[in-house]
């Protein structure tokens, strides 16, 4: 891999690389280019690409917009197959880089692919592959993939995804997409064994009736969730000065849901909380939805939220009511679905019988624990400490057991700087959780949200599904 | 003091509303009334509220609902002119609850006040007075007060808070509301000099005419937030048994809103939210926002998120976007507003006069800092450790010499177990943040949402102020 444009500067993008692509454990030779320096980084420094004196397969380019059309003619000599352009300074910034970009499209055609200009590039750990600022990125990977316009969402969203316990098999920064564009990355990432679930960030997308084709292919095999950026008038203008792309209308977005299943979501956070339950969730049967929680408002605000989302709570049939009414307190409670056990801290056995007692007519399709507390630090007095393990692992448990899809609300306990402990406590629960597939978030909005997005997804490819082998 | 319904077992809530109230500190005499014990928790203990050798201001009640009536006629006799009620099992509950709950309203009426039951009372702490769990809440006050049908509501919101800076004045848990209801707590906190900020969950109103009245009063006096469960099929469901109230309608809340001003709300994160905003906020003149982010989608998103809840971002005039040129690189970045600065981390100095430019015309209401890093860990080789810190003092400066409303969003950074270095660093710049007025989410979408809210409060409390003052 050659990387042209490194200075001895260290403040530099490519010499910032080249940094981080080392650290990040890149193995194969990687040659930086520039005509002024003999070494950086103690790496033997090239005049041109053409000068370097074995194959390149991948040449990223961080050199200034005029100097690239060059840079790819040396690229197109030299027999490179693939380039990255960091650089910015195209058909996003002014009519001069328009041009500069449709040079570099005419030098490469046919002869080269290019990712960019104005974009971060590609992460895939299983190539020891980096973005400019990813030395410190995971490098195990995983199979969810996302294909993003800009590549500081990247920088965003990878480490924010760390904690939900995200592993990826590709990321592609793509920015001005002169000539890779969105729908040959989907195309790719479709057919790539490593990958289940994609995750989209687009500005505009360059070939819809491809794209839609595409997106349509994919229901029932991989989940796609989209964020789409610029489709109010506002956005618009802050799409075409990002990447120089065009918004697009929400209506046509909305019709691209109804038929291909595609996830629409909005900002940073959806995205990332939909992706993330695709990947830790199985496949949800239906819309139907249990709620065991511990007090406050819980049965109110977990019913006025799903049925506001399109989520049902089913109301438990008098036998399953009977059974939690011999067992729970009979004040404070309810017994109908919501589940109100009256207080986050029930004894771990009364704990187990409700999951059980809940779970064993088979009228849910997912559980949400809303207001259970499993860990310390939150026990009032007279209530023992260890029980709040313990419920973690009666939950762990049922989880085992049923198979049940599984969601639990966490809630920052008490987000004070001197209160860390807490917070320690949390991400550990967290952690156990996500290994064991039950999904954590921090607030009951946005697990009913989440939720919301992959039933509707589900159902929908369930549909598909069955018109497809016309069954009824 | 007496609490009646005391045991000795240090599970059941009467004993542990006891050591919960003389853990907080509660100054005054405290008397236990229990007929089978001598002596609980070292204080001396009465067969009954009459045989207290002394006067008692305030009763709270956790005995069984059929004794409470008894309880109740003990304390007429005695003089007691204000009852809390702990135990549940009342009208939520059966038609026998029902009944008892009209019999202890029959008894009290005229003579004495009752809050609940089937509630956890009132944190106050001026008068050092807790609810059951809140052994450990701030003993300081401040000006915010919440009315919660739900005790354990206020028990998940209490916590939350402080991490948002906030402080109150009362807090009212008040259940089944059959004397003092919604409408006595809101009138009394109207005319409460210690409340500036007025936040409600209620799940019914028992008299409508007068809750309208009171709220319109309050508008630009004091802000009313209002979440209010149950406007859902299933959410009315869910009230009843929770509360024993009626849900509500849509429609009427929209026109409540309409007429009186008041902030409504949906879920505990967008309630303590914008609670928290109208507390550290000033009056907000407009919707006019101006973003200045670090790359990454964020003139996007910020930009699609503004519009669909309502906000403008209005474009820079030519002046300042030539100086924003002059300053910033050209490419990566944005110079219209939203104002990109092309990456999280840049200089302290350009931070700064980025800020001066985008301020010095009379073009915005409110700044929101997206995207900026304010702390260490975030830092990639070759950018200075230390200027993380220096941007955050160039926020705090630029804010105490223009006093402009600012919110900044603060990222968990990377969330998982072993990097809690960096959420003890976010939490310390929140709150340096917090203490100069700077309002702190942690993301994009929370902010926004919370914003809107405020402004279109203000807005409305403008045009009010100016009708009554009959200018144009």
């Amino acid at each position: 891999m050659a990387v042209v444009g490194v200075s001895a500067d260290e403040e530099k993008p490519g010499n910032r690389f080249l940094r981080a692509i080392r650290a990040f454990g890149f193995e194969g030779e990687l040659y930086p280019v520039n005509p002024d320096e003999n070494e950086i980084l103690g790496l033997k420094t090239y005049p041109s690409v053409r000068d370097i004196p074995a194959p390149v397969d991948l040449v990223y380019i961080s050199s200034p917009a005029r100097s690239v059309p060059q840079v790819i003619e040396d690229c197109v000599a030299k027999g490179v197959r693939a380039v990255e352009i960091f650089t910015a300074g195209f058909s996003e910034a002014s009519e001069e880089g328009r041009r500069l970009e449709q040079e570099i499209v005419r030098l490469a055609k046919g002869k080269l692919r290019i990712i960019g200009p104005n974009c971060f590039g590609v992460y895939c750990p299983r190539g020891a592959l980096t973005l400019l600022p990813g030395a410190n990125y995971p490098s195990e990977s995983g199979n969810i993939a996302i294909i993003a316009q800009s590549g500081g969402l990247v920088d965003q969203l990878i480490p924010a995804a760390t904690g939900h316990g995200l592993r990826f098999s590709k990321i592609v920064s793509y920015g001005n997409a002169c000539d890779l564009n969105e729908v040959d990355f989907l195309e790719y990432l479709a057919s790539d064994p490593e990958t289940r679930v994609i995750a989209a960030y687009l500005e505009g997308v360059k070939d819809g009736k491809r794209f839609f084709q595409v997106a349509k292919s994919l229901l029932d095999k991989k989940p796609l969730i989209i964020w789409k950026g610029g489709l109010t008038e506002s956005g618009k203008v802050a799409v075409n000065s990002h990447t120089g792309s065009l918004g697009g209308e929400q209506a046509v977005w909305e019709a691209f849901h109804k038929q291909t299943g595609a996830v629409m979501v909005d900002g940073a956070e959806e995205f990332l909380d939909t992706t993330a339950l695709f990947y830790h969730f199985p496949r949800v049967r239906g819309r139907r939805v249990g709620v065991v929680g511990g007090g406050g408002a819980v049965g109110v605000a977990t019913s006025d939220i799903c049925e506001r989302v399109g989520l049902k709570i089913p109301t438990a049939p008098p036998r399953i009511q009977e059974q939690l009414r011999a067992l729970l307190p009979p004040n404070g409670t309810s017994f109908k679905n919501p589940v109100d056990m009256g207080s986050p801290l029930p004894p771990p056995s009364v704990f187990q019988k409700v999951l059980e007692i809940l779970l064993s007519g088979d009228i849910i399709d997912t559980l949400i624990i809303d207001r259970i507390f499993f860990y310390g630090g939150l026990q009032p007095m007279g209530v023992p400490a260890a029980d709040a393990e313990k419920r973690m692992e009666v939950l762990l448990d049922i989880e085992r057991r049923t198979g049940k899809p599984m969601l639990a609300v966490l809630q920052e306990p008490a987000p004070d700087t001197e209160n860390i402990d807490m917070e320690v406590s949390r991400r550990k629960v967290r952690r156990r959780f996500l290994q064991a597939g039950i999904f954590v978030l921090p607030s009951l909005d946005r697990a009913v949200r989440t939720l919301s997005n992959i039933c509707l997804y589900y159902e929908k490819a369930s549909l598909n599904h069955r018109e497809s082998n016309h069954e009824p």
